[in-house]
């Protein structure tokens, strides 16, 4: 449904939310969060910072914020800010000349995508951090602990990432 | 929503389906009527070959033809046949180690996977042959003529293929 990009970028969001503040958040310790490989997310994080949705801040302790609060980005930016192909079929995807109005197939695979992108459009980030059920934002351990930064859960209590070890790679 | 060669092997499939009979269609004329690139489109039809939804004959006058019926095959069968990716999220996507349950994020993802996955699963490609509001299958010209096979179009009437030119390339 969507690309493997958006599957990195979405937890990152998720992960920047839940730890909102002044101080900004390297690519490390975002990819120690949310075990997205570093250097595939530092290229989505410059990708979502370019279309205004992170601060970016160079130097020693620098990293990224959210640009605006996770209850005012929408799922749906985040997927296109870092996939351009994700949006409605307005014309024949293979360019056939002459065309007039989308085939029975096209018309299909448009109304789902019209309502997957409805549902996207009106989920925040900021709804992706309710843990509804008992489930903490992310990937969580039985534990129950919340991701972690620098050893310190986005509860203020001391807590290791669940799971650890390197990134799985691409 | 689906990936570039869901893309092309769904138009493939409707194709071969416009034109039911016992002489196999090469891949050259679904690549004409389709527009999708015939090196690309060869190793499509070979995937559907290999997942049983296409027979294959060889040599002289050799191509393929559909294994079922259009009313038999549904959208979500050509999908998984060419798209291993494309699946139920039952377990964390990012391999965090301890995880029970999904997460906000995976859960949304998943739900809304599932509400598309249902409406790919009951809509075969024969319904895609209807031409619901005059529409023909597969994106037609203004002129209305459904897509041709060696100058006979899909009601037996002469006809060239809508736009015609060479494919796009990938």
């Amino acid at each position: 449904m969507i690309n493997q990009t958006a599957e990195y970028a979405l937890p990152a969001m998720v992960c920047l939310a839940v730890h909102p503040g002044v101080d900004p958040i390297s690519a490390q310790d975002i990819s120690g969060a949310t075990h997205v490989p570093v250097g595939y997310l530092q290229k989505i994080l410059r990708m979502l910072a370019k279309r205004g949705l992170l601060k970016v801040t160079r130097g020693t302790g620098g990293g990224f914020l959210l640009a605006k609060e996770p209850s005012s980005i929408s799922v749906l930016e985040v997927l296109e800010a870092i996939n351009p192909r994700f949006q409605r079929i307005e014309r024949c995807p293979l360019g056939i000349e002459g065309h007039t109005r989308l085939c029975s197939l096209h018309r299909m695979l448009d109304a789902e995508l019209e309502r997957t992108m409805r549902t996207f459009a009106t989920t925040t980030i900021g709804d992706l951090l309710d843990g509804e059920g008992g489930v903490r934002p992310l990937c969580s351990s039985s534990g129950g602990l919340p991701i972690s930064i620098d050893g310190v859960s986005a509860e203020g209590e001391p807590g290791a990432a669940p799971g650890g070890g390197e990134p799985e790679s691409v």
